[in-house]
């Protein structure tokens, strides 16, 4: 092999060095106490999956799968998501005993076109709460979500959330068909708040009309824009969305979340799944979301059972992110550094160490070329070198 | 999609269900708390690789390895093993400060070529010491394994401890050929002595020189036998292969893990890279190995950089399968059932059981069509149900 091409990785594949993993880990386990505590029960589904049924029902981009053929000539897919085979499963397995509350930890990959660091493989963290169409299970991912990221340590974090049920049905009273909304949608999921008033400039409504869509972008902010809401939305189908909101509102307050709060009427998710409320969570220093979910009533469906859902999911990276590595204090590792003949003297002194809870290397001397730099990282280095009595200690 | 197909996965593809889950994190988590103990440092690799590096150095049948193309034509593999990734990692970025202690759990893949049982999919964990040559990291990698087993609750296993330098060595010394000698060697992996032993009388060798090959087969037992393998090979590379395991059997005493071992020279791995000592567990009512491991002092030369290194993996399901189902407890899950007006006491009792240490899942009674079904499962339910002091309790 090349020499230049030896040590690389596929595009946005990357090694977790010690120092991340530990931190990665300990963050897991602190979502994990949190979510198992809440009687979320963890559960893993397969790397691979059929490209025909979880690769179209996960609702990623098509350039964003990877794909590979099967023995048999089947295209295979690498998960690109976990809530559409978590899905797959209930739908097959698990739905005799709902309400549902399920969790997972899993990678997920995502196809990149180019370099610019864009990771190819990502871990995230949920819990999907399925057979449920209830403002209570809502209200329960929400809070439980939060409760979790509280847990990490994580500060100064905001869930907004917003009803892509009032969107979709605004959208569609004002302009009249899926088409033209779907280009409104785009703007908002783009977050392209100037281009959204620019479009909608360009429109040929009433001028009444094009300031009822301009006045969704002032829908942002505490409990109060809900009322405004159901003042700018006329169908019955808005009105009930953002009463939904309302509930959700009273039940989270109920929860003490409401701090962590902000309603959002302009969030699209580019999960086409969702059909109800949805959010997304931020922190300060991070670009883009560090989690997010919402209702997804449809996807069971691809499964042949209509049963409702919904659920969250963190992407792990983006937590550790906003952590921050200086959140991270990696446990001490211990030295003992023996010669041959004191091996049995430096075992008992091993164990006792590790009975304590300690972490502790044991190294032959004869192995080690360079003991200052073998050393450094070490907490405390134990000599037990030459016959007892005799040689350094 | 057809109603058939819907809930399948690829050949080979599993879901663990939350039952399985629990078990596996525990076993898991009480192999990391002995591989942690012993300084080892958990890291992670990505899922795909270059099939030019990685695949290429793995040592898995290139029929076995899941390819896929890349964005520029580059073949990527699904991780085939995960020794080959971390001596990529560890030529490239870690060489500073050997002998080096790495740790992981990761999946690897190997794709089947029909119907069988055999999963495409596994998780293993595992160490390796890369930068030291001594029997000292052979004995600690071997003892770790063990006390790590141990810590599982794994009762009755033995470890096969042999040597493919010893081996090749009196092969080569026999038989004057590699070819030859890889015949003797694809009957002793494929552990078929009844093979083995016609092929060697078929052989055209004296019948002394045929005694030897078949004596061999004797080659299995206690430390006695490293003894009568001393007697039987003639070159220095074999004698020096038979005293390296000499010196190991005497470390391992002083490890207090010999009651685990015997001696197996008849030991031969699949995975070409090993070059000394080798070994594999078995544990009652497992036909397959739960975990191997042994010395690889040629595979990080694929990265430009002349370590020698030791390790093992132990196979996760195969381990699960040894210890049963029946050595793992799930933890009980308490029920609050509750009606809307009664959240906030639903709450406040959720909250004191959690805090407790208890798992326990909140319920809307709204979102439940049969009571009885779904809370079933739990340890005990609580209902806080219709206006305090009024409804049911």
């Amino acid at each position: 092999m090349s020499k230049l091409f030896m040590f690389e990785k596929p595009l946005g594949m990357r090694d977790t060095l010690p120092a991340l993993f530990e931190q990665k880990k300990q963050v897991k386990q602190q979502l994990a106490d949190e979510i198992s505590g809440w009687g979320y029960q963890y559960m893993a589904t397969p790397t691979l999956e059929y490209y025909e049924t979880v690769g179209h029902a996960s609702a990623i981009l098509d350039q964003q799968l990877f794909k590979l053929l099967d023995k048999e000539g089947h295209t295979l897919v690498l998960r690109p998501d976990v809530t559409t085979p978590i899905a797959r499963v209930a739908a097959s397995k698990l739905l005799k005993n709902i309400p549902l509350r399920l969790a997972y930890e899993a990678n997920v990959f995502r196809a990149q076109q180019r370099e610019g660091g864009r990771p190819a493989e990502f871990e995230q963290i949920g819990v999907e709460l399925i057979g449920e169409r209830t403002s209570s299970s809502d209200a329960e991912v929400i809070a439980l979500m939060i409760d979790a990221l509280k847990r990490t340590g994580l500060r100064s974090f905001k869930v907004a959330i917003g009803h892509i049920g009032f969107v979709n049905s605004l959208f569609l009273e004002i302009v009249g068909n899926e088409e033209r909304a779907n280009v409104l949608r785009r703007f908002l999921y783009e977050k392209n708040y100037v281009g959204y008033r620019n479009h909608v400039k360009s429109l040929n409504l009433s001028s009444i009309d094009k300031q009822r869509l301009l006045q969704l972008l002032n829908l942002r902010g505490n409990e109060m824009k809900i009322t405004e809401a159901m003042e700018l939305v006329e169908n019955e189908v808005g009105k009930q969305a953002a009463s939904e909101l309302q509930k959700l509102w009273q039940m989270l307050d109920a929860y003490g979340v409401t701090e962590e709060i902000k309603i959002d009427f302009n969030l699209v998710s580019h999960m086409s799944y969702y059909t109800g409320i949805l959010f997304e969570v931020f922190a300060e220093n991070v670009g883009f979301h560090i989690g997010n979910g919402g209702r997804y009533d449809k996807l069971l469906e691809k499964f042949e059972s209509k049963t409702p859902a919904t659920g969250f999911g963190i992407q792990l990276d983006r937590l550790i992110e906003a952590l921050g590595e200086e959140a991270y204090e990696p446990s001490p590792v211990y030295c003992i550094l023996y010669s041959q003949e004191r091996l049995e003297e430096a075992l008992i002194a091993a164990k006792q160490k590790r009975t304590e809870g300690n972490r502790v290397v044991m190294q032959d001397i004869v192995g080690v070329d360079d003991v200052d730099a073998f050393t450094e990282p070490f907490e405390d280095v134990t000599y037990l070198i030459g016959k007892k009595g005799k040689g350094a200690e």
